[in-house]
């Protein structure tokens, strides 16, 4: 079988899984991933990995250096899945990179750093009121406090570790900073549109985009949708549509940015009554921090003059804000090179979504790379990866650990 | 006591006769209906009417003419209301006319024709899934089928009308049609804020607007917030705030029709999630049936353009439909020359909500005269009126009354 098929074959595979039969739903520390990662761990074993589970539940691969005991290279994602999920977001990462490793220990190869896969399974964050807790801790910033936190059935993050054999009191031990690696390399399928769109197979991460949340009232005036004539009314219906669609406008004008009024409530919600007071969300995302304040700014300004202009009220609560990681100079030029080389168009693109990319990301030289998925869906069974394209991916990132060169990634002088 | 300080003294005594206490709900046929009846009677009785309550529970108060025996001019109102109500939605209408009539009678002063003062129990359509039966009766287009509906209790009509003492099946008798009526006139508050807006006391209705609603339905595409570019989007609630915009704008630009975006929903409804789909209502009202048709076309059209520019599928249904009643011309020209005799600017305005003039305003000839309510509003507890613009309402009706020329209510030829 070749390597491609071979992947699908342990995607789906991977996708049985789970703990509700004919759904994919695989939560951190349940006895699904402890199923899930002894499946991996095998598959990493037969790769020429040498594995262990650390503190904090992330399986970790690691194919030796020549000579060895060299700093790694990190290649990773998660194996943990969100509630119905699909089989390719985050498992995708781990079995693609397992691949790369198979064919160099097929050939007898060794590198002269070490390549350690890290399977983390905490990235979705569904089951405890925390995320990213195995990549925090690689990056040395896992908060020992977030051990205390329950989940719905109140078991705590701490207990739950010890009951999958990890020892949550030496997590400080799993920080791969201080020159104990050159960085971190985590293949992702898109979740989103754009690859498909353009007719690539893959594309370059310039930046996780920060994200900034807020909810917004607009209160204006209730009254009879018969008897108020058109020129007495305070709608705050249509004081937020007008703010919806200014809102949509700033966001066309400023590429990579994106905004989203994904939830709006209009009140009292009668047909014959006008409505007094709508509250919506509003999301906005960029890979660069200055345009995402430089668009709030221009918002929360025409917001303003749209409830001026129609004698209503509006408040904005900031209730979320999360600023952009970048892709590392370096990685990125990389990954461009091993894309063209594999006789693609090299196309740069923001990530819209976390990833552990972004905690890592944060400490030392960070690089994605995005693999096309049918319609941009997740997050949902019906997510979708061709054969061919998940071959692409398996050369791309061969190419890309095979060119990798530690000193590009080293801090300029 | 003046007559406007017992006016507002009765409307308050009236005001108690509830089914909760501290709050004013008075539905159809129930004890505490009857109890404000029997007020309401007496009143008419010390003012000179003779009683009786007919078929559908109407009081009927009648002040004979000179000579006795001629044709009446119909005056009223209702005394029933919503849940946790106002004292003058209705109840201001009968009153007022009591102490109308209350005048002509201690000036022991009779007219060429009889006047009838109706106070009708069945406005508000709370209790069954009916309304104005009392006055649709007087039209003579009451359905008996209707005596067969039930309220939530399971207690149909036709029982409900018997345990209050009525005949029902005698309500064809009922009927004013074939002469024996002029018209119908009715005093009621306005229910919105144009008079108020105005600085006018009153004002003369040029007709009961006709209606139409429609639910609306956008379908786009959801997606992540993060993950798809604004330029493939397709937004239903985008989508949806155009449209709410479009027909704002059409609304505005057709005098005294009022259109009405009262709910809207957009789902799934996640702040990070992109709109996939939106449904709204849409409430369109005009005094003139071609103008709401007219707008509905536009409207339909306009939403239609929204929705081919962004890709989306938008689809209306219309679900409620009811013309427009005018105003007889004689009965306004008579009302505006009592309000212009009474020292007023006249003020002509549509009626956005329903009363029971518009189902007898459809086989006779109807006039309506509005009273100034405090900022509009209506079904409240916060319904509100001076005692000053009571007494000049009730001036205004007297005026009326008395000047009154049956011929002008004559079809012409």
């Amino acid at each position: 079988m070749n390597e491609a098929a071979q992947l699908m074959q342990r995607l789906d595979r991977l996708g049985e899984f789970t703990a509700e039969p004919g759904k994919l739903t695989r939560l951190f520390l349940t006895p699904e991933h402890r199923a899930a990662l002894e499946q991996v761990r095998t598959w990493m074993e037969q790769a020429g990995l040498a594995t262990h589970v650390d503190g904090l539940a992330t399986l970790v691969g690691r194919y030796e250096s020549d000579p060895p005991g060299a700093p790694a290279l990190l290649v990773g994602s998660h194996i943990d899945t969100v509630r119905d999920a699909g089989r390719y977001d985050g498992n995708l990462g781990v079995l693609a990179a397992i691949q790369t490793v198979a064919r160099l220990h097929g050939e007898g190869r060794r590198l002269p750093f070490a390549i350690e896969i890290l399977a983390f399974g905490d990235e979705e964050g569904v089951r405890f009121p925390t995320t990213l807790s195995g990549s925090r801790a690689v990056a040395g910033v896992f908060d020992p406090a977030t051990l205390d936190l329950a989940d719905a059935d109140g078991i705590r993050l701490g207990d739950a570790l010890r009951a999958f054999g990890c020892d949550p009191s030496r997590t400080g031990e799993i920080a791969r900073t201080g020159g104990r690696a050159h960085g971190y390399v985590e293949l992702h399928i898109e979740q989103g549109p754009v690859l498909q769109d353009a007719g690539l197979p893959v594309g370059v991460v310039t930046a996780i985009n920060g994200a900034t949340r807020f909810l917004i009232e607009v209160r204006g005036r209730a009254g009879h949708a018969g008897t108020v004539p058109m020129g007495l009314r305070r709608d705050a219906l249509c004081a937020a549509s007008e703010m919806v669609l200014a809102i949509e406008r700033q966001a066309r004008g400023t590429p990579d940015l994106v905004a989203t009024v994904g939830m709006l409530s209009a009140l009292p919600g009668a047909g014959n009554v006008i409505p007094g007071r709508v509250t919506f969300s509003l999301d906005i995302r960029s890979p660069d921090d200055r345009e995402r304040e430089t668009a709030i700014s221009a918002i929360t300004s025409v917001l303003g003059e749209i409830a001026r202009r129609r004698h209503l009220d509006v408040r904005l609560e900031r209730t979320y804000d999360e600023p952009a990681i970048e892709a590392h100079a370096g990685m990125r030029r990389l990954l461009g090179e091993a894309v063209a080389a594999s006789g693609y168009r090299v196309l740069e693109l923001p990530s819209g979504a976390g990833h552990d990319a972004m905690a890592i990301g944060a400490v030392m030289p960070m690089g994605m790379l995005f693999l096309r998925c049918r319609d941009g869906i997740s997050h949902n069974p019906l997510e979708s990866i061709t054969e061919e394209d998940a071959g692409i991916a398996v050369n791309v990132l061969t190419r890309f650990l095979t060119q990798f060169d530690p000193t590009s990634t080293r801090p300029a002088g």
